[in-house]
């Protein structure tokens, strides 16, 4: 069972523009020519942020058009947000604030011997990262440059990762796996 | 001939710390694994921001131990800056400001058939982007997030680019190329 950042970066290092959208990452590829389809078939649960969660609700009826339903999951989802954000029906929703660690107990049953997604964004990654419960990074890097726009890795401090493959897809992206190493807890 | 930004990266986008050290870069593996000789090699020309080169008048000790000499190109090579810089005894100089566009019609004389290499920094890199006169960026990317520092493309505007290869060299880089879309050139 492994805790995975799997995300979509700009080249040099955005996840989105400054105004969230994703609008640069659809021209670049299929996402079924990527890691993706594998991947997701051994996420057991996902976590993400209030931004990505926010994202998906403005845009479920794109999201409804590429893959058949407005909610992709069938796994249990956690939404970290301090504030209340509408439930999308039918959806595995829970709700969540506050550490990660206690979240990330939660969800390490409910994935059972599945892997964790982290979803974005990178603050959130930066938090479970923080508490040392971080193993792998996958980024589907893609042929653009933003210039600006939501960081990758907003609270990273310098760390060292290891790659374990890179694998080129078409002329629009680049699929990178890291191994985080393993690193003492920081306190809260 | 064509015009090349080759450098090292860190994987969130930054080519030095803010006080322009390399120290993260060296442990991450033996630049004689990398595309580096092949792509040297064919160099005829190279341009450098005056960060650049003071890194390398600070760091020439470090620079002859592992080169053998403290200058390490042969082939001719511009200094943009706006200061007056001291010369490397030796070292083909020639210290340039103002727009690329005439130093690079001079480089291209220099170079013959061969290459220009855009040693870096981001905004000299930026200003021959600008000026539609970079065909490829080929990217040493670094098994390390810095967090913050020097941008790889401070200047660059959303651009899509073109992967023409990409090859893993051990766990500490991936060497990524791209081709840059042939542009109108912008005003200055």
């Amino acid at each position: 069972m492994k805790t995975q950042y799997f995300t979509a970066t700009s080249l040099d290092g955005f996840i989105a523009t400054e105004d969230d959208s994703l609008e640069w990452l659809f021209p670049l590829g299929d996402v079924n020519d990527t890691g993706y389809p594998e991947f997701i078939s051994k996420v057991g649960a996902l976590a993400m942020g209030s931004a990505t969660y926010e994202w998906m609700l403005r845009n479920s009826q794109k999201i409804a058009e590429e893959t058949g339903a407005s909610w992709p999951y069938a796994q249990p989802t956690w939404v970290f947000s301090s504030r209340v954000l509408p439930a999308v029906p039918g959806a595995d929703l829970t709700f969540a604030q506050g550490d990660v660690r206690a979240v990330h107990a939660e969800m390490r049953s409910a994935a059972a011997d599945k892997n964790i997604w982290i979803v974005g964004g990178g603050d959130l990654a930066g938090q479970f990262y923080d508490a040392g419960l971080l193993d792998e990074l996958i980024l589907q890097v893609g042929s653009v440059t933003l210039g600006k726009g939501k960081p990758l890795f907003p609270r990273f401090t310098p760390t060292p990762l290891s790659l374990l493959s890179a694998r080129q897809i078409g002329t629009g992206f680049v699929e990178l796996r890291y191994q985080i190493p393993a690193r003492a807890t920081k306190n809260p």
